[in-house]
């Protein structure tokens, strides 16, 4: 089981409380540092998205706002609030399983990772277990359709 | 006292902290609903932006992830972190002293709240105290490469 399983893994719960099937996890050197899903609904609160839960969890953690030498993987392509975290966090490297055409903010809508004008640039890789972590989206949003 | 003065009074708190001095505070029918100022370094939180914390507290305060009926002071222009966070809980009008030509996320660098292809716009007034948050800024920062 690979970190991205994991992520997907983390995603699945999200999917069980009926949140938006979304997961992210934190690694420095190798190992685990902070792992999160979505819990906007549950928590009443609009800033739970997965990425700021394991952003937060890593800086408690490791004791610093500076999470330079962490990766991340998170299942869908963050949105502007968790991508403009992401940059403020410094994180290095972000994996990506699939992209996000209507919200991401990393690749679809915005650049804003890879923007260069702004204070820190993070390496971006997509498309790790792209078509696990989309059927999940896609048999999320369609139950919820049916309901 | 207006609710800008009380924003940049907010600044000046986290300006005694020597943390970057921002302020913001959330009302709804013309009552506060949260008020908060940036304690990053305090904190050794990435996350820690006036913005969301004023945005967390609002949450907890309605018991809702939805702020719509709701408006937000802030002394700085957002980064795209906040400008995200009051795009995902529906802020309907932001209040902006000054702009951040640098990291701002609302006019300067991006137009996240105004792009009206994203799921959520906001009406954007800007320049309310311009000279008394900016001048805070500009004091701060002098003094830090005076330190």
């Amino acid at each position: 089981m690979d970190f991205m399983d994991i992520a997907i893994n983390l995603a699945k719960k999200a999917y069980k409380l009926k949140e938006i099937p979304v997961g992210a996890l934190i690694i420095k050197e190798n190992k685990i540092i902070s792992k999160a899903y979505n819990t906007r609904e549950h928590s009443q609160q609009a800033i739970n998205h997965a990425e700021i839960i394991a952003i937060k969890k890593a800086c408690k953690k490791l004791k610093s706002w500076r999470l330079n030498e962490c990766e991340m993987y998170v299942t869908l392509e963050p949105c502007a609030m968790c991508a403009g975290a992401i940059l403020n966090s410094r994180i290095k490297k972000v994996h990506i399983a699939c992209l996000d055409k209507n919200h991401g903010a990393v690749v679809s809508k915005y650049n804003i990772l890879t923007d260069g004008t702004l204070n820190h640039k993070s390496e971006i890789i997509v498309g790790e277990h792209e078509q696990e972590a989309s059927m999940l989206l896609k048999n999320f949003f369609k139950e919820i359709r049916n309901r």
